[in-house]
């Protein structure tokens, strides 16, 4: 599954730059402005394939199935790992070069082939839990200087388990919903009370997530090297952060109204088969993690280059102010899923799984506004002059994220959000 | 609403300290061993009221219905309030004593009234979202004293806002269901690394949670003289919490392990209709809250009564070792549901809100078994001459909760779990 057949092309024009190759495949959920129904589809080139058409013309038939004329891809993904492997060779036979089937059939291409750019994506799975980690070792690192100890920056605990919390899984959005600013609980001043207002420092956390593809029954802990197989795919996370609200309310129980707000994902899931190629060792892990942490694999992690651009109300370019790598993550994914498991909780087909935000070695590569403008201290300067501490009324951030190899490129596409103006309160009426 | 009628009377027999008089008339979801058929039930004395069977006999129709013939109460909660209403006022008179509909159809009875102990319960709502609150002054000053400062107890913004933290709702479970020990980090001594092991200071939270019964959207907060309006009953809550796990790894994000494995609760809702005449006030707010949290009711709070009963493996009775009350509580849950979505997060129909452990201002009315026993310095010693600063293996927690005023008592039944032993685990395999 980890090799290449790079001679594999599809009839569909695709451009070399694109995300949507035919090694691809992702799956999300559209719906076109026509028919206005919610159903799966795969992204190829500029294009989705609609998947339910292909079940109705019997062109995709599952085990136990049709699972693709529905609003979320959770049926699909917990009929099974067998039933994601026939469904990825099936539609990549279908949509190759040499097969006739849709190639040579202008009706069904018709029916099942629609523009990207003329449907309307939605969130692909319903998520019933939703976890974020702190998995990198540099924006942990670099929140703990700033706002603890720079010679204590990592908690002790840091290194020895993948630290993470409990996150709103009612707030987790599709790229290209607008958010609200937050109002809430801030403290500027020390010595006074708090205030309410809206926040001041809003930020953005350059994340990927996971999405469980197979559940674990409540009290039996998931092995890490059995962690992989219940794993589906990945989406690009922006978990929007109100920095002001955090920094008063998160002693000592952990971020709360900060966090939940919004946290914005991309509408394609990257299929864990698709990114089999890309494979790479995470950092090395010192000290060694205890066993139940320890895997045999060190293939663990993914060489996915990620970027953050940020584009203000009126500007006509964005600015790409971080670029990093998901292999710098210190703890897997695999990691992660176990240590989450292990007192016995149960995790769910649709769960997602926060990476935490992903900061690399050299602050171009920081992964949140805090750390790129070091605490407000280093104001980014924009394309246009204008310049950053944390984000704007009318600021739109936009995240990217591939894997490319042997003139291969396997992509998220971007998740997308627009900050507007907070809401005014009336507090006296 | 908040007048109790105790002229009326139910033709079935009930004890008079029985929980759950018609003045109470608590929702829950139940299977017989014949059907196994789950479906929505009231409890009236010793029996449940099949509400599936009223509804086919036409004799409960309610808006948009049927309701009941369903696994979760979630469709007839988010049917809302009007319903909620007639709901009550239809079952509460085909239950009374002057009404024959039901008192004299022998065939009815049999089809529609079950005896509790003949009955299984399950989990009566789906639970989009869990969240706990930390609301009890003298739980979190005790927690203060024995793991912070005894000078500094209470963080600074304990007493503006009502703390909480998202919790895990797929490990939320119906009273009954036993529970594993839960495995995991440990750090027993300062200057070594953390080890791999069963939890060995495992407790209790004695809580309630409430229902969500309206959500709202994302972006729009709930304000606090409506946030009554969004609530649709409360349960007993026992929050297992895994005291050595949760030191080691709860700085800085907040628990996540040590309460992610049980979260149990009390099968049987009681709605805030039912509770109405035990309200109460709040204790009073110094410093009075932000504009958004303040209330104009001062009648926020309800006179329930709460123990904890702990039965060893092998004792023949069970010992009260706690006994308090929730009118203790200093956050009301108006102020906590408003304080959830100040920022924008949605809340939804079936989500629990736990108030956190309720302690009350005295030893022999503390909630967990780590302040009973403070921090396992005073022992406690049990009927049987048996002493415990943390749960056994073996170890039954019983919680029980009722109001009861002018000789009407509205009660919650019980939450019930066992403690079994920690899994074993060969990491060398």
């Amino acid at each position: 599954m980890s090799t290449i057949d790079n001679t594999l092309t599809s009839f569909i024009n695709i451009a070399s730059d694109s995300d949507f190759s035919i090694h691809n495949l992702p799956y999300g959920i559209f719906s076109d402005t026509k028919s206005g129904k919610h159903r799966a589809g795969v992204a190829i080139g500029e294009h989705v394939l609609d998947l339910s058409v292909l079940e109705t013309e019997g062109l995709l038939s599952l085990n136990g199935g049709p699972y693709f004329n529905q609003s979320t891809l959770n049926a699909f993904i917990d009929s099974g790992r067998d039933n994601w492997t026939q469904a990825r060779q099936t539609i990549q036979t279908l949509l190759s070069s040499d097969n006739a089937t849709l190639r040579d059939n202008a009706d069904l291409q018709k029916k099942a082939l629609f523009k990207q750019a003329d449907v309307t994506m939605h969130l692909p799975v319903r998520v019933p839990g939703f976890t974020d980690f702190y998995s990198s070792k540099e924006h942990a690192t670099n929140v703990g200087t700033m706002f603890r100890d720079p010679n204590n920056a990592l908690l002790p605990n840091w290194n020895e388990m993948p630290v993470g919390y409990n996150g709103r899984a009612s707030t987790v959005i599709v790229s290209g919903t607008d958010i609200v600013r937050p109002s809430g609980q801030l403290k500027p001043n020390p010595d006074d009370r708090p205030i309410f207002s809206a926040c001041k420092r809003l930020d953005f956390e350059l994340e990927t997530a996971f999405v469980v593809g197979k559940g674990n029954h409540i009290g039996q802990p998931i092995a890490v090297d059995d962690a992989s197989d219940h794993i589906f795919g990945m989406v690009l996370l922006n978990d929007w952060s109100a920095r002001d609200i955090q920094k008063w309310e998160y002693v000592p129980l952990g971020p709360f109204n900060a966090k939940t707000f919004a946290s914005e994902v991309s509408p394609w899931i990257i299929t864990m088969d698709a990114l089999a190629p890309f494979k790479t060792a995470c950092p090395a892990q010192e000290p060694k993690p205890l066993a139940y942490l320890n895997e045999k694999s060190s293939d663990n992690s993914f060489d996915i280059h990620l970027s953050v651009e940020l584009l203000p109300k009126d500007a006509e370019k964005a600015t790409v102010i971080c670029e990093t790598n998901f292999k710098y993550m210190y703890w897997s994914m695999a990691q992660q899923l176990t240590h989450h498991t292990i007192t016995g909780c149960k995790v769910e087909v649709g769960d997602m799984m926060g990476s935490g935000t992903i900061s690399g070695p050299t602050p171009d590569s920081y992964g949140s506004m805090l750390e790129i403008a070091w605490n407000a201290t280093k104001p980014v300067t924009l394309k246009g002059g204008e310049t950053r501490s944390f984000i704007e009324d009318g600021d739109t951030v936009i995240m990217k994220g591939y894997s490319e190899k042997d003139g291969i490129r396997v992509g998220f596409g971007e998740v997308r959000g627009k900050i507007l103006p907070a809401l005014s309160f009336d507090f006296d009426k």
